[in-house]
């Protein structure tokens, strides 16, 4: 049996109050935790996830029964080290992993929310995830890590939270979402929007799945998520098991074959609405705005330390943008590294393997670890 | 009245055999034509169309009622000018104004194709352009001239017809489409095809059109026609008619609507399942491929003389993709210039104002015509 999310709810009179204005209740959060936590709480790792991950970092998928989305970067003796840290990851509000979505049921109505429910931020996020915290009796975080969509609720709780962040790790991430990425999004929301079986939203009600749609979006953002390169490396021109072009629409090519693999299997895992909502969360994303349009005031007299990572074949989320956020810190004086990695995997480098990604984050959390008194591994672990 | 396409027909008897080793008969072509035709037929330059180009290249196209797609480059006075050259673009095979494609009439059944449309290719498309210039009793050109898939014809009209082509300008395009294209394509294509009106093909036999899976294929398409900068410059996160983002899933931001509307207006003057055929043609094109995997030989004993013109930001055929083709006819030392425009207009900026364009076709086709003995243009035209 693979783990079941543990589970936080807080009931009608516990309102989440929301970016929109609109007050949540009840609504529940799902969440996994790896390692132990320390007796003075100070060691604790906060994992944000991404657009299409969960709280399922470090351990085998319930529904896909694969290994957990970031098991290369948390485990006992990995950089995230669960012999040392304890890690907790929440699924995000507006999920579908068992926090509060569109596909829960709407206590005022009986149905699922579909459109009913209300359009979250990444400041929303953090607000579940901080109110997650305050249930467990967590003071404060030790580091708060994670990338794309993680890293930009990783910026969010560094801002929103100066007092309960240690040190803040956003990966492949920016202060606020492109023009083209929203465009990318838009492409993707009308894909679903377009399929019939998503019946204007309430699909669950009417036992439809709008899974054409949601595939087709799903493609769209993987090429996104890959580079160039790493497409012409891995299948250039490459044939799918046939010597010749059928002159067909079939998947001739190994590339058509691995998107449409990619579309089938994320929509059985995944909900239409939930990425709607969640598309829409990073779109809004303008961490600037919160501050007057300058990014700087989002960190003014900030002591967390930054670790700021991109890769330089990232052409979702360029260097250019995590740049941006070191500028910010550097005009406030806080205590920033930045590595840009030179990589041909695109953005979803960071959930890929890549070592230097493994160094860095070992390195920058060993070192902040000392500062916090945080003990070594015990018997003989990554840092003993 | 907006003037009608000039049309040749192929009749039963005279099949265009086709690189899949379909024959297609009967079949038609349509074609404008502008300037006049000089007495002994030395003047002529063929304009080949892109994707969801046409042939109305330079007058008020007949559905949209806009000028046509070039204007910028063909008139008199022009780069390409018409009161000096004889221009004329025809339809592609496959296409939906006029050509035989997917939605003629197959004259076996009494229906419209729909799949049962042989698929074709680049090396089709030329042939059918050949067998045209073949009726028109044109022996050769003084010029062929596109971009992007006009582009993929004028180096196979190079490589296939060396005796008839004086000059070719192959502007934003590359001798084969690369994983990352083919990836994109292929969401285009599993977008209009996961929309049930599509009918498996047979949607005008059914009254219906599968207009909302074309659209959501074209916004996907045409942010791939554009630049991050370029997006981020025009749009950003601007709102649309609005003050503050409304936390729903309605075109809050400018790009949104941009891109919707881009969508809307495109189905309205294209066929779905040409859209399908022109894509896999791009995919399917690999000039080295047809001559055992060595681009220069697809050149080899050339007298053509080139222009190749890449834009800096265009990230669909970047500039690498046509130094790979400079490559190739410097290595069987052909006359061949390059220009890389300095642009942030993306892949479409061959369609777009860019006076260097201008500059250089200018340039390149008067220093042409000179060593073709073409008398300069009458009544002072820009040669003049």
């Amino acid at each position: 049996m693979t783990p079941q999310s543990e589970v936080v709810h807080f009931g009608e009179d516990d309102p989440l109050i929301l970016d929109s204005g609109e007050r949540l209740a009840p609504y529940t959060i799902a969440y996994q935790t790896y390692g132990g936590l320390n007796d003075d709480k100070s060691n604790v790792v906060l994992v944000c996830h991404a657009l299409t991950g969960d709280q399922h970092v470090a351990n085998e998928h319930p529904i896909t029964g694969k290994p957990g989305w970031w098991t290369r970067m948390v485990g006992p003796g990995k950089p995230v080290d669960t012999d040392r840290y304890h890690v907790i990851c929440a699924n995000v509000i507006g999920g579908c992993m068992g926090s509060t979505g569109p596909g829960s049921t709407n206590s005022k109505t009986g149905k699922p929310y579909g459109l009913d429910f209300p359009v979250i931020t990444i400041a929303d996020m953090v607000r579940a995830q901080a109110r997650l915290l305050d249930h467990l009796e967590i003071p404060d975080l030790f580091c708060v890590i994670g990338g794309s969509m993680g890293g930009m609720q990783v910026l969010q709780w560094a801002a929103n939270h100066k007092d309960r962040v240690f040190t803040a790790i956003p990966i492949a991430c920016s202060a606020r979402h492109t023009s083209q990425n929203i465009a990318f999004h838009e492409v993707g929301r009308q894909a679903v929007m377009a399929d019939p079986d998503w019946c204007g939203g309430r699909y669950l009600e009417k036992g439809k799945n709008p899974h054409k749609g949601l595939a087709v979006a799903r493609m769209a953002a993987h090429i996104t998520y890959l580079s160039d390169e790493a497409l012409q490396h891995k299948f250039g021109r490459n044939l799918q098991n046939r010597e010749a072009v059928t002159f067909g629409f079939d998947a001739d090519f190994q590339v058509e074959s691995y998107l449409r693999h990619q579309g089938v299997t994320f929509v059985e895992r995944f909900d239409a609405n939930s990425y709607l909502y969640l598309t829409r969360a990073m779109d809004y994303f303008d961490l600037a705005a919160d501050y007057n349009g300058t990014l700087a005031d989002a960190f003014r007299d900030t002591k967390t330390r930054y670790c700021l990572v991109s890769f330089s074949s990232d052409w979702l989320f360029p260097t250019e943008e995590s740049r941006d956020i070191v500028q910010a810190l550097n005009a406030v004086a806080a205590n920033v590294s930045f590595v840009e990695i030179i990589s041909e995997k695109g953005h979803d480098a960071f959930l890929l393997e890549e070592p230097e990604l493994d160094r860095t984050i070992t390195g920058f959390l060993g070192a902040a670890a000392l500062k916090r008194g945080l003990e070594a591994a015990p018997d003989g672990g990554a840092a003993g």
